[in-house]
């Protein structure tokens, strides 16, 4: 029998979903409307015929097909309770089951979890990608917000009430930039792509610089790729933007750090497609603001989940992570 | 039988040992010197004959003593290896090894463990004090610097390599005040009992406040015991004094918060002994600092270890949770 485990990443606007192999291959995906309508019945009728169309095209492929089970990451998603939990960016109000109501629909499967994609993340990277046997690492997601995954001797931290990993939002620097979520300084408003955006434009005003290859950008055009492309041009305010980025970010990761001692930290998203000019300052500032026990100790490395699945590979993952539970 | 553990807190000066009952009691307890000839050998022996006429003394009160282990807290002590290594109080050089020295000593005992010493006050709180039938809670230990002891899903976080929980080295204010460490902006460089005298001597410098109860100080005489007794006769230094660490202290206890959502964050040291002057804006602050999903829901406590003993029952509780994992 060759063993699959089903993956659903739940956003904002659209919701993925993918059969995942053992080794973190997509076997078949798909993507259905995330409905605004508010209606979570509807929404889980739909998502059901979704995930059973997919399990019956796979199954034409292969006979022997195991599915094990599945694996959500979604915003605001709490372990503990499988549910999601007030998501701001989500139709469906208050709390809802989440896992409760897919065992209504898929009662033969073993292992059905939820929690955030940061969290999700983490155990990919832990189940199939560059963290396999590490028992004490964290995962760092860059994207409109920063979110992270951390694992402790072997299994994610999930904290009390099953929110933990919010490294995000941190503070870098009291009384600091707006973040997202009201808050002074955090970490996520400046190591996020908008937060390079946002230290793009403090770089122009600061020094005036019409000729920078951003200058032409509006506010709403600009965005983390095409400060890359500049910085790879030579821009002097781009490359300055990847400096200061990864100064802060290096800091946060030290705190981190300070906390966990952890064997690695990964990066993953958007901005780290620019590697080294993201990452050697990072570094470079992780390693400046260690203690003396901790430096050259941690390594940052980029997130070894291949790009444009990474969310669905990620939520499958903890499938396989239920059933390693469900051994012990 | 009576069951007991030893605990044993090795400081710059002095190393406490004390027989421990399992309800946190100190049966007997001893001061030796910690010595400054850097002979590691005479030490052990030193300590070992110490400790065997505690148990001798012990026995003599009680027949049927079982002696379960030594639990020992250090600085630089590293658990997974049972040594200290490279403590810049102590005068042994190089890498210590403490467990297997004493293993020599004391073969029929079942548990040695050594960690450092607000590892040791966590592991404290959760055999003995506030934090029993925690799993996840972090204790901070506020002293001449400022520790930290990480506890998830029930287990002491040790992180990859031993040296977890240096939360006293995160960074609050970017290029601030210079730590110990020689880091700038740590928060032990704001939240110690030193970081609260050199808040009062920003304070008198700032207002020229010559009318202060604490303007008639050096900086070497002056302390967190003294600003609290000028704060409980209303000084306005020394009132603003523990606003301020308490803002600083609760935007770190958020970040931590931010990463491990733990159920309480306790404590522990000399400042704390100012009760809500050092609580209230502790807890405001924090409170003001965190995500809507964390607010409210974090308690921040006192620690229930009786201060005096409390390094040699922390130590002593090591004992308590080897036996707990030899056990699993």
């Amino acid at each position: 029998m060759t063993k699959v485990a089903i993956g659903v990443d739940i956003g904002g606007t659209n919701t993925a979903i993918g059969v995942v192999d053992i080794d973190g291959n997509v076997l078949v995906k798909e993507n259905i409307l995330t409905p605004s309508h508010g209606d979570i019945d509807k929404y889980i009728e739909e998502l059901s015929a979704a995930m059973r169309e997919l399990i019956n095209s796979v199954k034409k492929l292969n006979k022997n097909i195991d599915i094990l089970g599945i694996g959500i990451g979604a915003p605001n998603a709490n372990y503990y309770t499988g549910t999601i939990e007030q998501a701001p960016n989500l139709s469906f109000k208050g709390v809802v089951p989440m896992i409760k109501l897919l065992k209504l629909q898929f009662p033969e499967l073993k292992a059905l979890a939820i929690t955030n994609d940061a969290n999700a993340a983490a155990i990919g990277e832990m189940i199939y990608g560059g963290a396999k046997g590490m028992k004490n690492f964290v995962v760092y997601t860059l994207g409109t917000g920063v979110g992270s995954g951390i694992v402790v001797n072997g299994d994610l931290v999930y904290g009390h009430d099953g929110f933990a990993g919010e490294c995000g939002h941190t503070v870098l620097v009291p009384n600091g930039r707006q973040c997202g979520c009201g808050g002074l300084g955090h970490l996520e408003a400046y190591c996020s792509a908008p937060g390079m955006k946002r230290t793009a434009f403090d770089l122009m005003a600061k020094y005036n610089d019409t000729k920078s290859l951003l200058a032409g950008y509006s506010y709403n055009d600009l965005d983390s790729k095409i400060i890359f492309e500049a910085a790879e041009q030579g821009d002097k305010i781009a490359l300055e933007v990847f400096e200061l980025t990864g100064n802060w970010l290096g800091q946060g990761l030290a705190d981190t750090a300070h906390h966990l001692s952890p064997e690695a930290i990964f990066l993953f998203g958007g901005p780290t497609a620019a590697g080294d000019y993201i990452f050697k300052p990072t570094i470079e500032s992780m390693e400046r603001n260690l203690l003396a026990t901790f430096k050259n100790k941690i390594k940052v490395l980029p997130s070894q989940l291949k790009r444009g699945d990474a969310a669905i590979v990620g939520a499958s993952a903890l499938v396989y992570k239920e059933l390693e539970k469900q051994v012990e």
